[in-house]
């Protein structure tokens, strides 16, 4: 059923290779002090930098920089760059880079106005903010988030071995996020089928969910579909722009809420897959990778029909001769053989996990209650020991 | 190829049987003179109206009247609307009804301040609105159009013989919009079936055009699937609340520029359709449905792969011993086998077109050049008359 809900998307897409074009128009908009956050000198590289900082300047603004915002953004991180920005008197903020600088970006938004510890206050105790949210845009580099279309943020406390996100409302969306496909064909191959994995598992989480047979997902089929074809041109083909355009479109359609309506949402994958992040520094869509499979396979009975649907509509399994049990399995196995195809890691253990650190990531992993098996933590730890 | 284009569609949606609760939060951010429109009287004899009323009367509101706006809004009820707008100075048009009647008002908002005559400004010229835009919402009671959620407008000049829509910018776009599937369950089941139908033609118009296999043709397919679906469940139980739930929110998803972006798009069959409504007033999704055939048989040889891959992905068709051309007429057979299962009009004789309206019908059908192939007017008179 769709039941009740709203939603709401204000975000503007700039998409294709003359999107940088419209952003002078865009910072016209907003204020004159602008903080731009990014990575770790990628930029440089490629000469996004260059084409940014002179936009800034063509603009008029006063830029203050926040640099080495890290794949894993840190609270120390955050407390950097409202140290920067509250000096700075930020009044917009501008990320560039993938979904780590675009979270990093609503983190500080949130927090600069904010008299609380913005760790404790919206990563820990879940509230929302009550005090003025600077606005955020992005120039997105690397497809697989979604970040730049939603309200999310996900921080890590190493100290407390804790990696979490919060999803915030739709006031603290970017204004406008920038997608150029070509800025997303200068990443190493990891991070490509890193976020292709992202992407598919973002899907995967709101479609295994809940009574089904609803329109959100049909359309997740359809992504789903996409990626699958797609991607597999894009790991044979890097350099292909049709296939890295339709990855980094479906990436933003993937997590912007629209195939979660009418879905309770399992998202248990990112929560072993988070945990294992605390503990490891793993690239995100490696640690989930490294964890579906055995996640899946034990909750598949309990979800069989829909299962059983993944089989034949996303991979196009034929139902004949093969009980339900049969056709289910058989999609988990296609789509096992296609995260090898990609060259995913499919072992907690060659992402750092030692057996030595399970029951810590057991404790680090949120329980949540929307898939279609609530875990308790010895299957948590089980999952966790077959994903080694 | 995706290629360059934005997507901002800042409309917020409000979903399901609680929806209209939403009303007064809305209302309450904008001014106080309220232009309620609205269509024949359905809306008073199943109290949606009262329940409007009251909410608006809670706001405080000055409420102006344009009840009777009709299934194709015409100009001179537009010219009525402005006359009644001008007066109250009206500063927030709330539409009640179907897509004519969010049509309608968005016609009315970018009229309201304009100097120029309207008709000649939006419809003949298709300027863009230089003067002050009145901001619109809408409470919709009829599932098909897409009009909550986007920024198209078709008004009728029934003295010229003309049905044109214009698709303004994203300024024009409805401020919120409550869809609550319960409204659409009171229709009767003819505009049902056309709304079901209107749905299935945007998609197709957007499908069937351009260079293939990107990410909206996977939307595309996925949407569809999700209203066949539906649509055979609400045609034999018109209150399965869910089935008319998913038709409702894949009409939103349909037309509201997703499915179209890297996408030509093709319209001739909404151009069509709208020549033969501009000549009979017939309700829109019947005129779609009876010229379809005739246009999509003359055009699939110009489309073939992507007539073929509707057959195999949207009518799960098997190749299996089929020609390709073979397989594309299977699947435009299925889809003329659903209409017909929908109870469809499938003749344009059956809407009142004689053999010597064809000419005229021919003079004001749009020839554009988005689709598989570009008609010249031989070809349109002959699908007109295949269409008979």
């Amino acid at each position: 059923m769709l039941g009740n809900f709203s939603y709401h998307n204000p975000t503007k897409l700039y998409f294709g290779d003359e999107s940088l074009g419209f952003l002078k128009d865009e910072l016209d908009k907003y204020g004159k002090n602008v903080l731009l956050v990014y990575g770790g000198g990628s930029i440089q590289k490629n000469g996004i930098y260059d084409e940014v900082i002179s936009i800034l300047r063509d603009c008029g603004k006063n830029v203050a920089e926040v640099p080495g915002v890290m794949p894993n953004p840190t609270v120390e991180k955050l407390y950097e760059g409202l140290r920067i920005a509250r000096e700075h008197q930020t009044d917009f903020i501008l990320a560039v880079g993938g979904g780590s600088v675009c979270d990093y970006a609503k983190a500080v938004s949130v927090s600069i106005h904010c008299d609380d510890d913005p760790w404790q206050k919206y990563y820990v105790r879940f509230e929302e903010p009550t005090c003025e949210i600077v606005p955020v845009g992005c120039v997105l580099t690397m497809a697989g988030t979604g970040s730049e279309m939603n309200a999310g943020s996900v921080i890590t406390n190493h100290d407390a071995k804790l990696k979490i996100g919060h999803v915030f409302g739709d006031n603290v969306m970017p204004k406008f996020s920038i997608l150029n496909p070509k800025y997303t064909m200068t990443l190493p191959k990891y991070q490509m089928i890193a976020g292709i994995y992202d992407i598919m598992n973002h899907i995967c989480e709101q479609y295994f969910s809940g009574e089904d047979d609803n329109t959100s997902d049909y359309i997740s089929e359809g992504l789903m579909r996409s990626l699958i074809h797609a991607s597999r041109i894009a790991v044979q083909d890097p350099q292909n722009y049709e296939a890295r355009s339709n990855i980094m479109w479906t990436a933003t359609w993937a997590l912007n809420t629209l195939v979660s309506r009418g879905k309770s949402t399992d998202w248990m994958v990112h929560m072993l897959g988070q945990a294992v992040g605390a503990y490891t520094d793993a690239t995100h869509g490696m640690t989930l990778a490294a964890v579906s499979l055995p996640y899946y396979r034990y909750i598949m009975p309990y979800g069989l029909q829909k299962f059983a649907r993944f089989a034949a509509e996303v991979w196009g399994i034929s139902a004949a001769d093969k009980t339900t049990e049969e056709l289910a399995e058989a999609g988990l196995s296609a789509m096992e053989a296609w995260m090898q195809e990609l060259g995913l890691v499919m072992k907690t253990s060659e992402l750092g996990v030692t057996e030595d650190m399970i029951e810590g990531i057991a404790d680090a992993t949120l329980i949540l209650d929307g898939g279609y098996r609530v875990l308790n933590r010895d299957e948590i730890v089980q999952i966790l020991k077959a994903s080694m």
